[in-house]
């Protein structure tokens, strides 16, 4: 009798708690809650705003400055419309605050707490310009600073990493610009981006366990660019908040500038790819990569692109580019999450960060 | 006879070329010249500009965008005026710029080369807008775009990592505030920064030897606030650059909102804290990487600060905060020279780099 191989039931690790995955998960319908909810409020306020300002200043943290620097592509791509990223400290610490002449004040805060943000709205409105804020917190020192209030819909978020609050805080900004230029065909395929990330969750089901294969890997790169810049600096920052991964977001012109020189063989590089204006750029990278001998992780809804990596996460064809950053976080979400788990992690309470972090 | 103990020498490494040592010995005699040379014309440019704008928008890649993260807090704090960083890719990738209504738009580049700046100052120019570069090259495609030049004079940079064009730019940046402003007292300071960085040189002489302790590290954190913002930002691309170290640059704001899950115990972090505004933020970030076991590397011209740190980089206590990233930055560039011999690598020839980078 010859030897009989049986499979051995490995020991997939499981998370006993499940909060962040909710949170995750609920992504869907609480988009449709905030395109229903806010529409009307969008509407009004930007015809409130119109012809008030020659550029838009952001301040915001963490999660909403990467929400920040998706305004920068999409204002400045759809609406012709500059836009700045405070720096708080000049309001802050140094007590010396720019004048605001010109400029529309946007502050971006889930839990409308932070200090800083709040000071940089108070001055703006010293100054008389006229301000707005993103938050999931309707009563919180931000909204009472703040001329006119958008709120996110996303319920409470209970996991320390934002997940639904961050693509929420992302749809505001579109439908903000969709109500700018008052194009009904971008509003249209903004109403799809609900199902197009239920569609990504559920594909990718049964490929996420596979991120096991990463349950060493302590730094690694994340690429993006253009409108999906955002979608880089969020995936790091989701892949140190839950695994403690050291992970630098780059854009691919920038990554030449210098920071290349760190990757040799096997390194891990994450590199956000939709199709669009960027294919061409992200190519160029991605043979610069093999060059290199890095591992490189795909998230894509391009299937040439998806077949230049290792590891695919894929999500749905039809998101057009300047939405592909609300979807292709996703992945980069539940990949984060999974690699938490892989590492015996708690996702939904990682060690030494609290919800509302307050700075100045 | 008892048994005799002799000193066994070492063998310690030297680096056989030293094209970026000389460079950065050059800064005090390259700043000198730049202050002789361009002053009187950027007089002139301050004068013609003076009126036309609301707001400065800056196009600048690799260490070029660091400077133009200090040129934030500079015309910030010093003459009121909001600067925004450019989207280079809305300009070329997606071809649509935004509005630039209000706007000085200013384009750092050492080599004057890199297409996409060019583009962004081209649009600047069809749009109407006055316009500025800063650069190393007289006859660039840049200089040609550009209304008006200010030259670095810092003679050819040879070696790929920049530092002599860094702080240059940086100081080119400062005498345009202090014309904006026309403030003989920061003039005076100044004109100091040169016999700074020479003082700062010498006492890192025998020290920098003591970076062989960091033979081993593959990752590490930089924090800087304010003014060093921007140097932390240099910091983290010399050591990058030079030692294939990943290694990302925070503000230590930004850095309580998520990344310090990262640091745990021997985790280096590299702190740059000046006396100044930002004395009492620095201090509390180290209390917490006190408590988290962090090895704190510390660039600071604050004896308190200073003996806060396991590594100390000291520079002169009469640099005032608004010039400190001028010289802060000289011990970051000996130390990721130094590191680079200590891991056997060519500091003046980083594989996989070249000197002038084309991105679009």
């Amino acid at each position: 009798m010859g030897l009989r191989y049986e499979p051995i039931k490995q020991g997939f690790p499981m998370s006993k708690s499940n909060i962040l995955l909710h949170e995750i998960e609920e992504q869907p319908s609480v988009i449709r809650n905030l395109l229903d909810y806010e529409m009307e409020n969008i509407r009004s306020i930007t015809r409130s705003f119109q012809g008030k300002f020659k550029y838009i200043l952001i301040a915001a943290r963490g999660s909403s400055d990467n929400a920040a620097r998706y305004a920068q592509y999409l204002f400045g791509a759809y609406n012709k419309i500059q836009v700045a990223l405070a720096t708080p400290s000049l309001f802050t610490l140094y007590k010396r605050p720019p004048s605001l002449n010109e400029a529309l004040v946007i502050g971006i805060s889930q839990s409308g707490q932070s200090p800083d943000i709040i000071e940089v709205l108070k001055e703006a409105k010293k100054q008389g310009r006229p301000t707005l804020c993103i938050t999931n917190e309707f009563n919180s020192k931000l909204t009472k600073t703040a001329d006119e209030v958008i709120k996110l819909h996303a319920r409470k978020e209970k996991a320390i990493a934002a997940t639904k609050t961050y693509t929420a805080s992302l749809v505001a900004l579109a439908l903000i610009s969709c109500c700018l230029d008052n194009d009904p065909k971008r509003l249209k395929q903004l109403m799809m981006v609900p199902s197009w990330i239920s569609q990504t969750i559920n594909s990718l089901k049964n490929l996420i366990s596979l991120t096991q294969r990463y349950r060493y890997m302590e730094h690694c790169v994340v690429i993006g660019r253009g409108f999906n810049y955002a979608t880089a600096f969020e995936i790091a920052l989701k892949l140190k908040e839950l695994t403690k991964v050291f992970c630098e977001p780059y854009s691919s012109a920038d990554f030449l500038h210098g920071p290349i020189a760190t990757i040799g063989k096997g390194v891990p590089v994450i590199i956000v790819a939709p199709g669009g204006k960027v294919k061409r750029d992200i190519e160029n990278i991605l043979i610069k990569l093999r060059t290199l001998g890095a591992e490189t992780i795909i998230i894509s809804n391009n299937t040439p692109l998806l077949l230049k990596g290792r590891f695919l996460l894929p999500f749905p064809k039809s998101a057009d580019e300047w939405l592909s950053p609300i979807i292709a976080i996703v992945p980069g979400q539940l990949f984060a999450r999974q690699l938490a788990i892989e590492k015996s992690l708690n996702p939904d309470n990682p060690i030494g960060l609290t919800k509302v972090t307050e700075t100045y």
